[in-house]
């Protein structure tokens, strides 16, 4: 069965397609922008989901202050499009690097993040390319073992080397905090902030990550700011973490069924290079809205092999489908332009303009 | 510990880089020719693993008859890059993708694969549209459940059903052996020969793909080609399938160390938008060439995490390691260019011109 929109889909662009509904999307940034302004923090959105300044900028004028950038190219892409106040989340490190940061900085607020003395030293000649000094806020771990200095004491001591700096400011702390343990972080923040206002230094800013913790929002004593990235758009990952339901997911894959060789098994024409091979912690590859009980239970490069021993009634060869991603920011990642919709009609495409750029 | 080329590449192009070395890419080229040639089969190789025309045109010179593809737009940008007689291994259906088929068919020897009837009667169409008849090659499984018929009677009803069907030509059968399962492949051609022999129709081209499946070249009585993919970069997953050796590993990528925030663990700045979630099968998610003991556990979006615990010397951040992917197609396909080198010297960049081309 194909919806009218999947068949126009599928002959204005072809399939496989990933559709924004704008609708939905609105309604996702101002329902997370009320969440931070009702928890008093700065809303600083992670464009890492949509990697588009179109829709960057609409999450700005919902209110939010600033945005999150991951990498330089990221960054950069933003700023062409007008973003300002750019927060990169990321150890940039090299020659290279720090000379791009330079000249980033020059036409933008930019604040980065450091979790080592390497990365600090390396930092200093942005702020001089820049003519201006540049904000420094530490990364630190509080469980997750991503990036980031694993103890309060660690934070302070490169709290005190980026103060030391010339060219740098120390602005501030960045974590990630593990959604179910929001104590610990506690722990570690208070015990930092002793540590810091001991040396003379406050940090301005304390920002904290993840779609997944916009249920703790509030929780963190001390916190400035949130950077939220996946719920402009949410997928079944958030639906998984509780901060999401199907009627918030704003992009779907649109596939067409391309076999059916066996009764009990079927092909769409969304493989790993479309829904990518991230499996979100989740079974199966997706959620297929026509079929919810189909799995999708393997990927090759351009087909997704569907299970559908528990499917009552079986998708036909060119039937279009819906398909909700495990994890969204990665499928925005593989495609040049998003198809944009309002419920039923197409209303544009929005380019990926920062699509592949992880340097 | 940085090799020259290592800092060279992160200077000039940043990391991550897919940096590919021509001179084994000529040597993969050269061997599976040569393999290709000594068993009596056409080389038809898959261009989904560079999507470049300008390694295509290299596999063609050395002696390859022609290209696969697994997309329409894969097949496009390929005939505009000056490739011919292509076979484009895919169920296509719909009128845009038939419409544009027939203008590709106009202007390129094309091929195309069918499984199911409905798939058949829809390519009517695009032979009208490049007023010459399109060769129609029946896609069958024999064991892997991909696409494909799945027994001999199915292929040689579609068989009969694509050569009663004006404007199309019965070319032959399309097959992805299991690796292991030759015997059965065996069989099942066997078989549908006999029964397409029964109504006067023959096979012009038995065609069997995968460069797992180059250890049993000439093991398959009646097949004319042969479709590899990878063997042009190779990578984890051709060397755990016994075709390739670290050596032939044309294709690594070039990554930095951006934290080293525990003693036992490290990051590296690619993440899954670099070397994909894609497992291969495989521990980890690709071999640093530098630090063979360390394992790539997890990976989030940019950042690659390095268990350490098992690496006598361990990496420093700001170290540029090289790592092999797991499986290369699909991290050729993340970026917009690879950079070309020979041994220890840069000689250019390669654009990846079917990029996100799964439409």
């Amino acid at each position: 069965m194909t919806t009218p929109l999947g068949a126009e889909i599928a002959r204005t662009f072809g399939t496989p397609a990933v559709v924004v509904d704008l609708d939905v999307v609105e309604a996702n940034v101002a329902r997370v922008q009320g969440l931070c302004d009702a928890a008093g923090l700065a809303n600083r959105p992670h464009v890492k989901t949509h990697k588009s300044p179109e829709l960057a900028k609409l999450q700005v004028a919902a209110g939010a202050k600033g945005i999150t950038c991951q990498k330089l190219g990221e960054a950069e892409a933003m700023a062409d499009g007008g973003l300002d106040d750019i927060l990169i989340s990321y150890n940039l490190l090299g020659e290279r690097n720090v000379g791009r940061l330079g000249a980033l900085l020059k036409r933008a607020r930019v604040t980065v993040a450091a979790d080592s003395p390497v990365t600090v030293d390396g930092l200093r000649p942005a702020a001089a390319i820049a003519g201006r000094p540049l904000d420094v806020v530490v990364e630190c771990d509080t469980g997750l073992k991503r990036a980031g200095v694993e103890t309060p004491a660690e934070a302070v001591a490169l709290a005190k080397r980026i103060a030391a700096t010339p060219g740098l400011t120390f602005a501030g702390l960045l974590l990630y905090p593990p959604p179910d343990r929001w104590p610990e972080t506690q722990g570690f923040l208070d015990t930092a902030a002793a540590g810091l206002a001991a040396e003379g230094l406050k940090p301005r800013i304390v920002s904290t990550g993840g779609s997944p913790n916009l249920k703790n929002l509030g929780a963190l004593n001390g916190a400035t700011e949130h950077r939220p990235g996946t719920y402009i758009f949410n997928d079944r990952m958030q639906m998984a973490a509780g901060v999401a339901t199907l009627r918030d997911c704003a992009a779907h894959v649109y596939a067409t069924v391309v076999s059916r060789a066996g009764p009990e098994r079927g092909i769409v024409d969304a493989g790993s290079k479309t829904l990518t091979s991230d499996p979100g912690g989740l079974d199966g590859h997706g959620l297929i809205l026509e079929h919810p009980d189909a799995r999708i239970g393997a990927l090759s490069e351009e087909h997704g092999f569907l299970d559908l021993r528990a499917c009552a009634a079986k998708p036909a060869v060119g039937d279009v489908v819906r398909i909700v991603p495990n994890h969204v920011c990665v499928v925005v990642n593989m495609v040049d332009r998003l198809v944009a919709v309002r419920g039923a009609t197409i209303v544009g495409e929005i380019p990926v303009v920062a699509r592949g750029l992880s340097v």
